[in-house]
C-alpha cells in the first residue's frame, strides 16, 4: 500500500497562489519516494490575483480551487470535502497563496488568522499522528497553529521573529537542508525564501521528503 | 560563461498553455546542469482558456505571455522582442498550449500552421546551428517547420502518423529516453505523452538535458 499525501495547494502562480517550482520539486521527490498525491485546496476566491508579468492586480478574481487544478492536473479535490482516511501526511508548498489565501499572515503578520478548512486539516493530522511538510513561508501557517513548533522560513530576521512571537521556535536552516521537529512530526524546508533557481528548491525539497518518511 | 537557454512557454497549465509539471522538470535539469534561463512566450491571447477542475471554458481569454510569467516568475520577455544573441539553445516544453498557441496542431493537424515568431526562432536555431529540445507534443511544431527531422512523441500511431505526414520522421521513444537528430541538432522526449506521473517526466527531462549538452 503507498502511501498517501494530502498536497494542499493555493493557487497556481508565486505571487497570487502556490509557488509552481517548489510544488512540482515537491511532487517530483514524492512521486519517486512512492507516495501517491491527493491534491487539494480551498474552494474559494483567491485573496488576491496578480499579473505575473505586468505585477498588477488582474481584471477578474480567481477561485483558488480552480487555478491550483493547473498544478493538480485537473485531479483535485475541494479540501472541505477531504477526509482523514484519505491522507497518511500533509505536505503545503509555498508561494503568497500560502499566506494570502490560506491564512492572512501577508497582511496581518503575527496576528494572523488560518482558513478553518486548513486549521482542521492541521488540528487532525496532529491528532492523528500523521506528519506535516512545509516549504518556503507556509510554515508560518503551522507556526499560528501549532503552540511550539521547530520550524524554518530559511534566515528572513523579520519573519523568524513573526514566527517567534506566535509561540513557535524559528530555527535558521540552508536551502538544501531541512529542520524537524520529531516530537510534532514537523519538516520544514527554506524553499525559495533563500533558493537561487530550481535546482536548490528541489535539493531541499528532495531532503524534506527524506525527513518526512523518517516521521512515520 | 554559462550557456543560456531559450524556454518557449505558451501560458501555465496542460489544458491550455504549457505543461506545468513538464516545464519545470527540465528547468531542475537545465539549472543543475548549469544553463542560465531565458524565459519567453508570445505576446498574444492564448487560442483557448480552460477552467482545468470542472474542463469547461473560462470565461474571460488569457493572455500567453502572462500566463507563462507564473512558471517564469514574473521574468519573461515577449517572443518577437528576443534576439538571437540572448540564447545558445532553445526547449520547448508540451503542453495543450503547444499546439494550441504555438501551432494549430490540434485543430488542424498536419496541415497546421505555426506561430510566426515561434517559426522564425526555430528557423533562426537551425541557421545558426543551436540545438533546440522539446518534449510530449511540442516535437509537433518541429515536425512542420524542419523537413526531415528525426524526433518522438513517445507511441501515439496517430500522431506518430501525421508526423510523418508532415516529412518529419517519427521513432518510438520510451518515457525516460530521448531521441535525437544529430545532423539537426534536435533533441526529443516523450514526457506526458507516456509518463505516469512527475517522477517519470523529471526522467525523461534530465535524460533530454544530458543529450541536449551533446549537441553543442
Amino acid at each position: 500500500m503507498k502511501r498517501k499525501v494530502a498536497f494542499v495547494l493555493s493557487g497556481s502562480g508565486v505571487k497570487d497562489g502556490t509557488e509552481i517550482h517548489e510544488a512540482v520539486a515537491a511532487l517530483i521527490a514524492l512521486d519517486r519516494a512512492g507516495y501517491d498525491i491527493i491534491f487539494t485546496a480551498p474552494d474559494i476566491e483567491q485573496t488576491a490575483a496578480v499579473d505575473h508579468y505586468a505585477e498588477k492586480p488582474e481584471r477578474e478574481t480567481r477561485n483558488a480551487l480552480v487555478e491550483s487544478a493547473r498544478i493538480a492536473r485537473g485531479n483535485i479535490k475541494p479540501l472541505a470535502d477531504l477526509s482523514s482516511d484519505e491522507y497518511d501526511a500533509v505536505v503545503f508548498p509555498g508561494g503568497f497563496g500560502a499566506v494570502l489565501t490560506l491564512c492572512s499572515f501577508a497582511k496581518d503578520g503575527a496576528e494572523c488568522s488560518v482558513n478553518q478548512d486548513v486549521r482542521k486539516l492541521i488540528d487532525k493530522a496532529l491528532e492523528d499522528g500523521k506528519p506535516i511538510a512545509a516549504m518556503c513561508i507556509a510554515p508560518v501557517i503551522l507556526a499560528r497553529v501549532i503552540p511550539g513548533a521547530r520550524l524554518t522560513i530559511g534566515t528572513h530576521p523579520e519573519t523568524a521573529a513573526a514566527i517567534n512571537s506566535m509561540g513557535a521556535v524559528h530555527v535558521n536552516c540552508p536551502v538544501n537542508d531541512s529542520v524537524v521537529d520529531r516530537e510534532r512530526k514537523i519538516v520544514t524546508t527554506p524553499a525559495y525564501m533563500l533558493a537561487s533557481g530550481p535546482a536548490e528548491v528541489f535539493e531541499g525539497a528532495v531532503n524534506m521528503v527524506e525527513k518526512l518518511g523518517e516521521l512515520f
